[in-house]
């Protein structure tokens, strides 16, 4: 149960130009000349970099440092002794054309409260019954290293330590040897201890807020996620030579099976997505029909059993539409993660923050993964997404306005403290 | 009118070994190490290398030679004083993964043909009214440099040879530089002199032949073709967070256009064929709705009004597929060429040459360009097809049997010297 929040935590805010000057401060190191995009892939030189300024930063506020080894930093309030803090946090590596908001957000926020809270401590105002903690967990994006979220994966037991050292990126370079070549290869037990609850704020990376014209987003978990790579071996012919009837074209089955999965997203309706992002043919000629068309399938649900449904579907009308064109196909898996449900008492808690602070809200699923769906292994978890201008992420242009950032860096803060004041039974 | 063949003409054959054997010395020169594949680009060292070769046989026989200023070289029977030959030839420029057979054949098989006939006269059996001519035409493939038959084009008058001389390659190399650099800028003047009637001899490059287990096509045109180049530009963004009503995705536009020209050739019927050989998604990622498709479509059909009728209708689902979508489209005309008939006087001497010989034979039109459809704007001109094992071509597995090499090179003798006997008024 949550005690009721004092007068004086509910007068508590973050300072929008404290948050807004470290995201840019941050966003300078891996800057991309001539946009506002970033580029700090994990563990390279401009991720130490950008580890380095917001470990400072973690310094400077007096919070004891932990790094593990896997290089998850987790910076914590001391003089609680062995009390499990209450825990935010998200990444600040980026993909080699990100923005100054995914991850980086969830981090400097999380900072921003906390500082917020030790100025009202500092002040005499505020009573606090647990620690308050915010990390940055190596590797989110996966961009680099396979698979993503592979701090958090480790920290929470998800996979060895061992194992994941061994991980190479595409240029044989080691995660192991990188750790150790950025100095981040720290010292802390894993699998790591449980907080209290995990809470992570993050920009939404979709276009639903701004399309409804809402402020925060009230993550109730994670869509599962199920990604099939699809090589259609046909034969290559002439163009202009092959007669229609003589054609076996892996670009047209890939094309069927393309307006197919459109089809099936209609059909199961929302939250069912379904996309095919990346094609492939060969020769890729205007001249010859294709031997091989290879195409990526990418097919999300919040309900595991839908889920199933779809891949069961997508399976059939793949193996007719290959027949019908006497066409092979060969199917790899390329990722499979069940859906995530957050825990319904921190989704209440993350609701109420909202409301009390005179914001629109909604309850979501989030479509991309994130460190905080580790966590809901481990201890009570939940999300809250701001919003993104044009639903953009991934990409130099990704923006949410800083009075969108300060609203959720206000709603992090009240969850935050709301959780310092639940007792998870 | 077409006198009718002496007992002698039709007691005369091709030397089939002769004629495997120059195509495999020929296929030496440039050959792709580990295949029987061949790569000759036009104006290359490989292609003077070839050339010269093939120039050396001509001049073994005893033949007149001209090159002209686009370097097209062409072997005439001397002894006839200023009497228009009967002409064949193809070319002997290959693509970067050609085979031994397009082009070359009908260049070799030409020059069979008049050591045949040469023979014939030196042991007095053959009379002949007019000269027999053996030529290959620069850059046929237009693998190096755009457009495609650039050397019968020049010859035609198609195109002044001041501008066909200045046309670049992708690395900056000019087609008058790299003329005089390999020798083959020629005094001959431009436009050439029209032959009394030309046949060129080709393998199929398709399947029809095999497909019905006919030796001999007896081509009766070269189909229309309509290249264009289609952008598709939409509005990338997460594959995970953005739900499909709030999509507008370049790459299913691009499916429900691929799957709509199946749907096009399927309803005009043969010869109607339709092609998307290339589609390019960007950024081509598993998990990112792309900003952009580019596809090329291929549209050929042997009736231009036929053709017209497509284009229409495949522009009309273009627009409305992209309006439905919010997709914005950009189009590119990449190459538009109206359908060539043949001579029906040449088409039936061919058939009737068949026929003679016992060969099984089909009249239909080719599906790809070749150089005869530029003779036959200056002379009564049609063309012969062998078999291609598969359908295959511009690939290192092309391959003809020698038996059908020699039956094509038979027709070609017959068709020639019934040329030489037609009066056409």
């Amino acid at each position: 149960m949550t005690e009721p929040a004092t007068d004086i935590e509910r007068a508590l805010g973050v300072d929008r130009g404290r948050l807004v000057s470290r995201l840019m401060a941050l966003g300078e190191i891996g800057a991309i000349d001539g946009t506002t995009g970033c580029a700090r892939l994990a563990l390279t030189d401009e991720d130490r970099s950008g580890r380095d300024l917001v470990v400072t930063w973690m310094r400077d506020l007096g919070l004891d440092i932990s790094i593990d080894g896997i290089g998850n930093v987790i910076a914590t309030m001391p003089g609680f002794g062995a009390t499990p803090p209450v825990m935010t946090g998200s990444h600040i590596d980026t993909v080699s054309t990100g923005g100054r908001y995914d991850g980086n957000l969830g981090v400097l926020g999380g900072l921003e409260v906390i500082e917020t809270v030790i100025a009202a401590r500092e002040r005499g105002d505020l009573e606090l019954a647990r620690p308050l903690a915010v990390g940055f967990f190596t590797d989110e994006e996966g961009a680099r290293f396979q698979p993503d979220m592979l701090g958090s994966l480790v920290y929470v037991g998800g996979m060895a330590i061992e194992d994941a050292l061994l991980i190479e990126d595409s240029d044989g370079a080691v995660v192991g040897e990188e750790l150790v070549r950025i100095g981040y290869a720290g010292p802390a037990p894993l699998p790591g201890p449980a907080p209290h609850a995990f809470v992570e704020l993050h920009i939404e990376q979709g276009p639903v807020l701004e399309d409804e014209d809402i402020t925060i987003g009230v993550v109730v978990g994670v869509q599962g996620i199920s990604w099939t790579e699809l090589t259609l071996n046909g034969q290559s012919c002439h163009a202009g030579t092959t007669p229609m009837r003589l054609r076996r074209d892996p670009g047209y089955v890939a094309a069927r099976i393309a307006t197919q999965v459109r089809e099936l997203a209609d059909e199961f309706g929302e939250p069912q997505v379904g996309t095919i992002g990346a094609v492939t043919l060969v020769p890729n000629l205007v001249n010859v029909v294709p031997s091989t068309a290879t195409i990526t399938v990418d097919l999300r649900n919040t309900d595991e059993a839908t889920l199933q449904r779809a891949e069961t579907k997508f399976r059939e009308f793949v193996a007719l539409a290959a027949e019908a064109e006497g066409v092979g196909v060969e199917t790899r898996t390329l990722a499979r993660f069940e859906p995530v449900d957050f825990d319904p008492r921190v989704i209440d808690i993350v609701e109420t923050a909202a409301n009390d602070l005179g914001l629109s809200s909604r309850r979501m699923p989030s479509g991309a993964g994130h460190d905080a769906q580790m966590f809901a292994r481990v201890c009570p978890t939940a999300m809250i997404f701001t919003k993104s201008v044009n639903g953009i992420s991934h990409n130099v242009t990704e923006f949410t306005e800083p009075a969108d950032l300060e609203a959720g860096a206000n709603v992090l803060l009240s969850t935050m403290l709301a959780l310092a004041r639940t007792e998870f039974v």
